[in-house]
């Protein structure tokens, strides 16, 4: 992926999920996402905190020797999770979740919660294509309705990792 | 409606919906809540654009003699609605919806949208109860589903005015 | 003041100034300015707290009939000033200094302190007029170098609200 | 610097000043604090955009090979620096300084200008350490009126950073 002077920058993935709430299949999965999107050679970006998607995204991430970034959404620190390597402490609570919709490339939302609906929702506002893990029926037929064109399914971590991959060559290519 | 003094405050009903994608039939209903919100004494929030759902609540609030507040996205008031009384410029973007979501009492939903969506949703994380009117199938079981005990759905302006009012005689008295 | 259409709309005061740190001058020319501010008709806008310059002003306001606006740092109202007719809650910290900023008309900063420093320094950003009060001779030495065309010097609270009827008069024509 | 648990994290040092209306002497020195902070294996942050302090000192630590986060205030990243390796979109204008003083360990404010008082206050009233360089002596003196326990000042980017370390060390035996 290229900026507008060709010079290569780094590509971003977003993978968000449920914190407190996550269930085991929403992590493994997150932590297998991790793993993947760092062997690309991408970062991840989470809420940040070391709880649920977050965590474990960023611990797949980490073992597999990429780079993380946790958007806070407290006031300090306390709450990180040890695998975020780029801290960003913004105290706005859920108002960040705006951040992590802007700041990613491509998001990958892995289960779903009342925080991951307002992240997917405010990806798709700006144009961030969005690309749903581990969702039930339900879930995915509203977004298909809501904005069909920029919603993507995935049937495993490794499929949503190829998703991204195609949706990347068509934004470097815009 | 009384705070922790037992002084009474003013009751802020935030009441959410398409802007430029609003149908005639989301407008029509936003400004008979507006009057009906207005006609209870209580304060008609909105996100502050001259717009759809956010300007045909207002107007219709304003028509009935009541207070508007607009959270504006932008950095200026040049795209304010002309029946917002109080703007509170953000030059936040979409950010501010988590805003809307914290000041309003009871949240209406009026249309969808990926930004209603977002403020629905965000509204939910922060405890604020959501009625949902002029919504679809799939969207009314996809909310239902996320927080099924947050989420009410109403028939028609003047059932989701009754159903606020019930609401915040509950939230007097916790 | 008329907006673009000719509509009169609220004039909107900003009065900052410290919180906990407020010294017995501070809060009452804090007092002082919102009487007055609401003697004009104008609406005052503060941090919302009950504490300082910010409760203070809001008090003055409301026991001379005015409106009050309070742009509550926290998450909920638990902090809030009893004087506070309109709660904004941002739950963004000291980020919503910058909306303290962007939605006063005029800015009256009455005594000092690193947060009041911050509301001023973006009021000035933003080019939102500044009067300062109650201020030493550093404080205004620093600000007339910063930005000497935007920031005005008031010898009390009167003469505070004679120097904003006149930047008032000014953006009305503009 | 160690986190509660003894893992090693990143350092994030931000570099704060004027964007536009930086002065030669600011941009050199800047360049300069990019460098010697990417030398130390720290990493920059600045406000990201191509203009100024926040350009050159980015560009100093990327020629050092060193790691540059961007905070951009806009909501994509037309205006970053090409220097920035991280760029984090919030949409947010100038609420964003908020996060660059709480996502800095050490503040280094190179300059001034109405932003960056927004941001040095912003981290006083954070606790975040801040050291001046390039400054006034009105500019010294008020800040030191304000925060004199919180704000050190540099004769050179050497010292700078040679009092960030010390800062540094303070802060890991807390």
């Amino acid at each position: 992926m290229t900026d507008s002077t060709n010079k290569p920058t780094h590509v971003i993935i977003g993978v968000m999920g449920p914190g407190d709430g996550a269930g085991l299949d929403d992590c493994e999965a997150a932590y297998q996402l991790g793993q993947l999107i760092a062997g690309c050679g991408w970062v991840v970006l989470t809420g940040g905190r070391n709880a649920g998607v977050m965590d474990a995204a960023s611990r797949g991430a980490k073992d597999a020797g990429g780079l993380t970034i946790g958007i806070l959404p407290g006031g300090d620190r306390t709450s990180m999770s040890a695998a975020v390597d780029i801290p960003i402490v913004t105290a706005m609570g859920n108002a960040r979740n705006a951040i992590n919709a802007l700041s990613s490339h491509v998001m990958i939302a892995c289960g779903i919660g009342a925080g991951t609906t307002s992240e997917i929702s405010l990806a798709l506002k700006e144009q961030t294509p969005v690309i749903l893990l581990n969702q039930s029926l339900e879930t995915y037929r509203f977004f298909q309705q809501l904005a069909g064109e920029q919603v993507w399914m995935a049937q495993s971590p490794h499929d949503a990792v190829a998703i991204a991959q195609q949706l990347l060559e068509q934004q470097a290519f815009q």
